[in-house]
């Protein structure tokens, strides 16, 4: 299925790997031009009592220090349509490719970042979509705190 | 000078805290509504060769995790005008007051948090200001670096 697919198995399975620590299944990849993998995170809000590290702020700050050309040629491949936090993040570093593995449970900022010029797409993703679903039924409280929501 | 003048105090320390250490001078303080500080904290660029530890993002993460209620009542100060990720996090917090050092060196997304109806107070402080020019004057690629531009 290409360079898309591999970008979004591996969000995926940071989303997996996050849920089996008992946290929240939200997982980001950082990928270069070439499809090299830069960073790779998944949520820390419970493993690490952590209320910036989401998914994709985990996958860049796991990727490090980057030069400004190197994010203006990256894709960033989420499980979850991104907060504002993330897409701010999105837009402070020019990244112009986000791939969005479901935005059925959690509709991020996809119009902003559209409408900065970014390219949004949206797989609409089941085994994505029925993680995150399970998450937010196991544990409502945990997933209002991670959007800034009272339970 | 009352809160506010307290609270940019505590960032400017940040801040001052972050340049001796070598590093960029961006400070940030997050206070609850009786002026009592949650979190405080400095950019980490250099320090930690982090990409998101942002002097918004330090503080926020150092105030751990916190019910939506104490957000919606807080107010967050700052150095320097927000990044767009920074700004990002403010809104997924749902932040309704923003105190800028300055916005000189750098203007981030005032109007986006304006728009989506943050109070957004600019201090035009001119030890906030006179710290973070000599930080770019003396390190300018790290200074672009940080806010994802080419030096």
């Amino acid at each position: 299925m290409g360079d898309i697919s591999n970008g979004m198995k591996a969000a995926y399975d940071e989303a997996s790997q996050g849920y089996m620590e008992g946290g929240i299944p939200i997982g980001a990849v950082l990928v270069d031009r070439a499809g090299v993998v830069l960073g790779r995170g998944h949520n820390q809000r419970i493993q690490k009592s952590s209320p910036t590290f989401h998914g994709e702020i985990s996958a860049l700050e796991n990727a490090g220090r980057l030069k400004a050309a190197v994010y203006r040629e990256a894709t960033l491949y989420t499980t979850l349509s991104p907060c504002s936090m993330c897409t701010g993040a999105i837009l402070l570093y020019k990244i112009p490719r986000v791939v969005i593995g479901e935005n059925d449970n959690f509709k991020g900022e996809e119009d902003l970042l559209r409408a900065r010029g970014v390219e949004v797409t949206v797989m609409d993703n089941q085994e994505c979509r029925d993680l995150m679903r399970r998450f937010i039924l196991e544990r409502p409280e945990e997933w209002n705190e991670d959007i800034g929501e009272s339970a």
